[in-house]
């Protein structure tokens, strides 16, 4: 659930005159989102999205993420696109937040990933990757595999009130991933979070993807796993084949995977699921009750990550 | 924070199958409104908004609210226009919630009133009360003169835990103001809940009325006393008599209003706080602490019925 910050339509006009966009015809909260506030915002020349940055966004960050959006953009990806002032700055402040308005994107998120969606997903990630590579700056992946033992940590006293024994499993678990984490694989910019929520479908062609506020520069094939997790699952936590055989499939079709990339899938994606189970079970310890979010239950990925674990080689995915 | 229900993009599509509206383009939750869920729809033929009736509606009312909808259209209201499917219905069902799709209203609700708003406001009010003259059906209203004491019943034992003697003062003044009531006044259909987040403007012309949920049948100078509570207070609880003066001659530029409903100003503005003192008195009491809606104060209100209880007449409304 989005919209922390209330903006007053005076302020909104206000803001609307350092852009060439019209005035104001609509303004709506959007109700997704957990990181930012999110408005659409019709105007006499279009439709677009207003974002306030909420407290987890680093201000100084911003920049960086505005300008993968617009490099993205202007090298063909179907994203948002930031739209910049009169005076040629997309990053503005309005009520008291940094602030920033893109493009809208149509298509509707699919509720239910179907085998249709996957294809398609592993080519747009495939041309993300591809359109992201002479974007000169980079940004360290926080929640990256440096980031998961201290996550760990902050956790690991109260682990166990959410599954017995968890804390010393995770650990042992995680000391392995690391372990076998590799290090000269390609690199480039990544999604880092292309969950279904992220990416839009018009008529079940993919129109274009979202929210890249987790992007980061790291592996390329570590946000590959990250959509193996995210889209191959069903609803029960059994893993589809036929799913990661398709978008595996799609994402070669725009780039292709090499041999050391293949061989690491089954341990990146050990890494994935282990990310988001960190961060969920994080959120999970220190949400108070009365927060205005949906806690989402960290052993969803417990149990992605011990599929992931019998996994013995990149046939597991359907390669 | 709305949007209880999610409704998944196969289930929406079916449902479009049942409308001669195109097909889906875009398709986003709305954060606004307490009552049900709300989604932002726009189809290849234009932009609509879907609505799925949660627990707080009754379903054998929602007839009379789409009726009464569609006639206010048609007799040149600004509001919401139901769509009905190909089978003439325009209430329907998806994911098991009654559903109904109305046209989009252009607009921004104004989040500071200005005196400007204020005129617009009450010629719309009078403008809502005339066009629903001849819609014939009624509607009890549940929240009328009727329903306070047994709303105070519920919250009486534990109103204190509010404010210290809350349950004994309002329990007097409600006596009071009961006593007092007109029954003579002319009845019709009233809005009931027009505050500013239901009243769009587009570049300070009104550009329409929403949200008819709490619409029913009753005094329509009691609708005229809603929104003196509703627009003419300034957030420190002073009465802005000028927006008041305002309102009303607005309001009187469309429909008189009788020396007896002039007379009764004062009685009509004290049960509209008490209104809304006891609804928000019962959910600050029983909403749950992890419940994902704001819970307003309902001493806000106890400050605005003190003014209205130093009413002596008319004359302290600006007339």
């Amino acid at each position: 659930m989005a919209v922390y910050t209330e903006v007053t339509d005076d302020a909104l006009t206000i803001f609307l005159e350092d852009f060439d966009i019209g005035s104001v015809v609509a303004f709506r909260g959007i109700a997704e989102g957990v990181e930012n506030s999110n408005y659409s915002l019709r105007t006499t020349t279009g439709d677009f999205i207003l974002t306030l940055y909420e407290k987890r966004v680093d201000p100084a960050e911003l920049p960086w993420f505005i300008g993968l959006m617009e490099h993205l953009a202007h090298h063909g990806l179907a994203c948002p696109t930031p739209v910049r002032g009169r005076d040629g700055e997309a990053l503005r402040t309005l009520c008291g937040r940094h602030a920033a308005i893109t493009t809208f994107l149509p298509g509707v998120w699919p509720r239910r990933v179907r085998v249709a969606h996957c294809g398609p997903v592993g080519a747009a990630l495939a041309a993300l990757h591809r359109a992201g590579a002479d974007y000169a700056p980079t940004r360290v992946n926080a929640l990256g595999p440096h980031g998961w033992m201290p996550l760990l940590d902050r956790a690991r006293a109260r682990a166990d009130e959410v599954q017995v024994g968890l804390a010393s499993d995770l650990d042992q678990i995680l000391r392995d991933i690391l372990a076998a984490w590799p290090t000269d694989l390609p690199r480039g910019h990544i999604h880092a979070d292309l969950f279904p929520d992220n990416v839009f479908f018009l008529e079940d062609k993919l129109s274009g993807l979202i929210d890249f506020y987790f992007a980061a520069t790291d592996l390329l094939a570590y946000d590959v796993a990250v959509c193996l997790n995210a889209w191959c699952f069903e609803p029960d936590f059994s893993f589809n084949v036929t799913k990661s055989r398709a978008l595996l499939a799609g994402y070669r079709t725009v780039r292709p995977l090499s041999e050391p990339e293949i061989a690491a899938l089954p341990v990146l994606c050990q890494g994935a699921a282990i990310r988001f189970l960190l961060t969920r079970l994080f959120d999970w310890l220190n949400t108070p009750d009365g927060a205005m979010v949906t806690r989402k239950d960290p052993l969803e990925y417990w149990r992605r990550l011990r599929f992931h674990l019998t996994a013995k080689n990149a046939g597991a995915y359907g390669i």
